[in-house]
Parts: C-alpha cells; sequence; structure tokens
C-alpha cells in the first residue's frame, strides 16, 4: 500500500458519514420481502421509499455541515446549484437490481467543485463495499479489506470487456454504433449499472458504455474512474459532469480508440 | 422463524463442510489483478484455476467422508454415477460475473439420491451468503442473517418478473418462445447465472427461463427452489435432474402457465 485508503480531498470524511446514513435508511428495504407476502398489488413500492429516505437523510447531513453547498439529488431535486461545491445524489442507482435482490445497485455521492467532478463514493451496503475517489487516488473497502484501486492495462479492443446498462437504452443511431464496437470486443455485460464503473476502476474490466445519464448517474463515478487511472468523457471527449452520451474507460489508450469508434459515421 | 435454518437432510450439515473448503480454494482467484498488472496476456485463467481448485478439495472430501457416493463435476467429470447418492458440483456458476469482478456467480453443490435433486446449496463467498434446500426447507445465511426462504405468489404474466442468463442461449425457435414471453412479463432481467434461481426462492423474482443447461447446472438449485415453495420442471413439465430446457418458479401457479407458453406453437 504505496496510497492512502481515505484521500486527501477535505470533505472525503464526510463522504463515509454520508455512506453510514444512507445505507441506514435504505438497507430495511432491501429484500424486505424476503419470506413475507408480496405486497406488490396493494400499491407498495420498496424501491420508491428507500430511495426518497436515502436522499432525505443525506440532505439533512450536508445542509447542516455545509449549508453554503448546493444539492442535486435523484429524488427531491435541485437547491443552490450556483454554489462552489455542489453535492450530487443518487441514493439507488440501479432500481432494476435492487428490486430484484441483486447486490449489483449502489448509493451514489458525488461532489462537484466549480463544476468539475471532485470526490464521489459508490456504496454497496448489502455487500459492504465502498468505492472513492477523489481524481488523484481512488480506495476500495469491503470483503477484500482495504485496498487501492488501479485501472489494468488495455489497449486493443480485441483485449477489452466493456459494460453497458442494456442495449435498449440506445437510440437506433447510438445502437448501430455500439453493435459495431461491441461486435469486435473480447467480452460485453449487461445489467451492471454503477458496478461496472467500479469494475473498471477495479481492474475488472475496461469500459463503460451508456447514454441518456443524468449527472446524478455519474458524477459520483468520475472522480473514482479517474482517481484509479482512467478517462471519464462524454462520446464526443467533452465534460461528463452533466451527465449525457458516456465513455469511462480504464486506460487512457482504450479510451482514444473508443472515442474514434464513437465517432465513426453510421 | 419456525423453520431450521440447516434441514433434516441427514448430508446437511456436509454442505457447509463443502462450502468452507470451495470458499478457501477459489476466493484467492477471485479480483485477484485488483490494483495489480493485468496477465491475460501471458496466458494466465484465474477462472479456470479457481474452478478447478474449487472441485478438487470438494472431491477429495466427498471421496474421504462418503467412498461409496458418485460424483459429476463440471471440471473433473463422473465417477460412481450408478451409486444412491451423487454429488453434482459447479465450483463457478457464472463464470463471466467471475471474471469481471461481479458478485453474481456461486458455486453449486448438489446432491442427487436416486436421480432426484434431494439437497443444494449456493455459495457466494465474496457477498458471505449461502442459500440452500433440501425439498422440504429453505434457508439463507448472510448479511442479512439467517432466514427461511419462501417464494412469493405470483398467478399473473403481467405481474411477474422473469430471469434469464442471456437471450443468446436460445436457439431460433426457443427464442421466437421466450421473446413472446417477455414481452408479456413486467421485469425481465439478463446476467444472473445461479444468483437468479436464489432471488426465486428468496421472493425477489418470479421465474427463471433457459435452456442448454448441463445437470451441473441446476441439480443443486432444484432443492432450494422447491423447499422455498417453488417448481421446477423441464419446458414440458419433466424431471429437471439432467439439465436441458429449465423452467424454474416460485409460485406453482405460474409454473402451470408458463408451462402452456412454453408449449405453443411458434
Amino acid at each position: 500500500m504505496t496510497t492512502p485508503v481515505s484521500g486527501s480531498n477535505e470533505f472525503a470524511p464526510f463522504l463515509e458519514r454520508l455512506a453510514d446514513a444512507s445505507a441506514k435508511a435504505i438497507m430495511p428495504h432491501f429484500r424486505q420481502d424476503f419470506a413475507v407476502d408480496n405486497k406488490r398489488n396493494e400499491g407498495f413500492d420498496p424501491v420508491t421509499i428507500a430511495d426518497r429516505n436515502g436522499e432525505t437523510v443525506m440532505r439533512e447531513l450536508i445542509n447542516t455541515a455545509y449549508p453554503d453547498h448546493g444539492i442535486l439529488g435523484e429524488e427531491h431535486g435541485a437547491e443552490n446549484l450556483d454554489a462552489e461545491n455542489v453535492w450530487v445524489l443518487d441514493p439507488i442507482d440501479g432500481t432494476r437490481a435492487f428490486i430484484t435482490g441483486l447486490p449489483t445497485w449502489g448509493t451514489l455521492i458525488g461532489l462537484r467543485t466549480l463544476g468539475t467532478p471532485s470526490l464521489g463514493m459508490m456504496v454497496q451496503p448489502y455487500v459492504g463495499e465502498r468505492f472513492a475517489g477523489d481524481r488523484e487516488h481512488a480506495w476500495y473497502q469491503g470483503p477484500l479489506g482495504q485496498k487501492s484501486l488501479k485501472t489494468r492495462p488495455c489497449n486493443r479492443l480485441a483485449d477489452a470487456t466493456i459494460f453497458t446498462t442494456t442495449p435498449a437504452i440506445f437510440t437506433a443511431s447510438e445502437r448501430h454504433v455500439y453493435d459495431r464496437i461491441e461486435a469486435s470486443v473480447q467480452l460485453a455485460r449487461y445489467g451492471t449499472d454503477c458496478y461496472a464503473y467500479c469494475m473498471v476502476a477495479a481492474g475488472q474490466g475496461d469500459a463503460v458504455i451508456e447514454t441518456g445519464l443524468q449527472a446524478y448517474d455519474i458524477v459520483a463515478l468520475v472522480p473514482i474512474i479517474e482517481g484509479a487511472g482512467g478517462v471519464v468523457t462524454t462520446w464526443t471527449g467533452g465534460s461528463p459532469s452533466e451527465g449525457g452520451q458516456i465513455l469511462a474507460t480504464g486506460d487512457p489508450r482504450l479510451h482514444d480508440i473508443l472515442l474514434k469508434e464513437l465517432a465513426k459515421p453510421v
């Protein structure tokens, strides 16, 4: 270990508090039908309740600790977006995983400083994992202990493992471009949401290609990937801080290759 | 808790020993590139090594404890298949999840007694989960403690959540049938391997529809689903103990509905 597990960003310790609070609010609703009768037909929606409660407790902590900071959340909207520091929150990224009991959803806690993603964490409280980064470093805590995160080298499409939530997210022309890329890589995986970005940061995969993302889907993940040695941009190489068409890559050389592929005419 | 966490099958305690041993053999190879250089291009294949080592340690334990039992494993083949009790082993079900660092693979440990799946366990050692069953009961140990597993009610396709590893597993005519079913359900999830069957047992989903399965892909999962209140058969309602086209359902009423759908002419 040559890298500290918690980063040097002044707000990094606060991430842990937000992670603890959101996990406590969300976890009682995960697999809550476990061994009890299903209540789906009574209008009961555990993921919505968990989402709202998770965001509420994080907003309360932020407003108390840093009343001058802004907040952009999936559930409760935006406040004070002109602030130097804006927290960008998605309490449950991967709601379909959550409602089917799978452990591949996560709580995304990001900080945007002067418009740039500067600090972020993905929390998977069922597994007991946290992936975090501050652009300079990225770190992991979980069943394997505490480790620095480092992307793996990959400079050929034919060697690459890529992830996307589902090909159904793409428009027709995007799908054409994506399918052409998928046909040239070693392995493509679907259905992984935020977990895919953490696996790229951890050197377990090489790229994530997605579209239609909101800021709260990506801001928390950018400093993790960057801190692990990777690159996150839009498909045209622009800032990922507002979401949209996103390309996240572990090896900067593969990022260049994929940007060229994404720019090829349909 | 009205149901014991460990079942009444005489071999149930032995399952735990097999789970401990296989986890110890497999886990050093999971995410083993974590923060180190990638060795893919040097012919290094961590999943194959983990698979073989996991099966070897389970075979040694079985041969020592029950020398008259048979064994059918994915990696090391079959021995003594005419025995009354045959252990059916898949050390890593979900190799694509394993090699991409995702926590949705599992070790499958099944027992077939006089040809019928009688006892089974799915072990997810990274998360620290075990799902097990003996046809009469099914139980869970993991981050949420110890619980009995119980499927959830679902008697309409329109309410159902279904799982399949990927539509790419189906032949053209199977795909036609599957797509027709998928178009009529509430939610379809891909890429979940053995984890999907455990989520049906846990009441988090309603059915798994797959094809081309080997015995070692399904035998361990049948007593879990059955013990939780569900049904597992082939697409034509036959015994699932040799694999093939498999339908696993939490609610027996939905099983009847899906068998009829699967039998409809293309």
